[in-house]
């Protein structure tokens, strides 16, 4: 499994991959899921991925060998596309070339054809992007309303993104939040593991402005998983308990009393139960069970 | 989609489940899925379902109107179990009755048979016991370990559970954590949402204490969202910015230096880098981009 996350701000763009692979629970192993090409003032590009990891690297190393163009009969690759639009393009077709050459055989022995990559960076002149590229080669690019992206294991660490960032969200900010995101998916899938590979690039600079690796027991990293969790913990106890208690049938409105509160007074499910069939027998059994009154 | 977590304390078992169902995105409706079985004093139990909902309505009709021991030839009801246990294996049966009955006609119209179900409660002179039923019919029991079990959209709320939840939470704060876990699956998946249902089971009373419908709009959840909201925002605004800098590869020791930082100074990636495939093709693009020095 894999975690790995973009996020898109006004200031630029974060990365965040971890490294952890595994077939099965017993065979885990580490590798770098994160790539960067860069030609400092010129282009910068990351490409992260997710999935089969023989997919994945063959992606990356048909993109940096470059494929031909059937069109023009050119080698193109990753690093000298003219544009972050045609550098996505180029990810996909190297998806789909490797789909020709190996989905078959993989699906003869039960092995799904899954990769995804998140694929950001700005080419001199042009805009920074950031898209998802599915394992069909086709992609969506991440805008403003939603300035992040995700691939692998991406639920545990949504709920902090989409609470947490905006577009004017700081750089900075954006790579505290896509770590605290990384570490909740850490805490809840053991797939999910250190070293962390993280790259910021800032717009308008053409290249990298942070690549970097978090490795187990890294001060800062350490601290913050700390802090969160006992940010968490003070944040859970400060909200009250709730002052729920079972109210009988006879003090709420009709369509609030069918099937929602079942008494402990005895009074039946009133009639208008038995339109909802989830929770027609549940009334039955307690009017089965109850002493008639 | 649904989500539903039972969490089993020292003091009782809570029971949320939302209400949600939905055949697609376009067709949504609300339905009861957590059922509530009640002799006060003598036995108390409650059920909860994911999946399809044919098959749990189903298996929850079964239960009610009982399923032929053919052993015994007896008929047998969840609701006169003599423990949990054997109430859990009724589950368990009526799953595969349904099974045996419908999922044949399922597959041929490429519908799977997916249901799951969450099972507490105590029957007087016995153990309180908490179960999570697979779709097979068998079925694992929530220990001290871990006293929760989820079923249905688990993942966007198991965070919280992981970290603020252990066997000694108060009943009440219990279900606190629970609602938050709602809250954050609410917020990632629209398949999961209001009204929720809650049950409260104490230990030892053989009754159902609290048996509420959290209605859209209802205050205490309300404040719950917006308090949990609030102290997030304040958590993460109170970690400090990451302090990480791009290092050279000079600066560091060899096994971090492979592939894991790439400096912007222009020295190559060392030929160590040459073993981790992924990272490989990366240090070229690299070394051919950049001028040679």
């Amino acid at each position: 499994m894999t975690y790995c996350c973009g996020i898109l701000v006004r200031d630029g763009i974060v990365m965040i991959g971890d490294t952890r692979t595994n077939a099965g629970l017993d065979n885990i192993s580490t590798f770098r899921k994160l790539h960067l090409f860069e030609e400092p003032g010129k282009r910068v590009m990351a490409l992260a991925s997710a999935g089969n990891l023989s997919i994945s690297q063959t992606v990356v190393s048909l993109l940096s060998e470059g494929i031909e163009n059937p069109e023009t009969g050119e080698r193109e690759r990753l690093a000298d596309a003219p544009t972050m639009f045609q550098a996505a393009q180029r990810v996909g077709r190297a998806v789909r070339m490797v789909y020709e050459s190996d989905a078959k055989f993989m699906e003869d022995t039960e092995i799904n054809f899954d990769v995804s990559f998140l694929f950001g960076g700005q080419v001199e002149g042009r805009r920074l992007r950031l898209f998802m590229v599915y394992a069909a080669g086709n992609f969506i690019e991440c805008t403003t309303d939603t300035p992040y992206l995700q691939i692998g294991e991406h639920k545990y660490g949504k709920p902090i993104l989409d609470r947490a960032v905006n577009y004017e969200t700081d750089l900075y900010d954006a790579l505290k939040i896509g770590l605290i995101s990384m570490d909740s998916t850490m805490r809840s899938n053991l797939a999910v593991g250190l070293p962390i590979d993280i790259a910021v690039i800032r717009r308008d600079t053409f290249g990298i402005e942070l690549n970097y690796r978090i490795m187990p027991g890294e001060p800062y990293f350490t601290d913050l998983r700390e802090r969160w969790s006992a940010a968490l913990r003070a944040a859970h106890i400060a909200i009250p308990r709730p002052p729920y208690a079972t109210r009988p049938v006879e003090q709420m409105s009709i369509p609030e009393a069918i099937d929602t509160v079942l008494p402990r007074t005895g009074a039946h499910a009133n009639a208008a139960s038995a339109q909802l069939t989830a929770g027609q027998h549940t009334a039955k059994v307690l009017q089965q069970q109850k002493p008639k009154r």
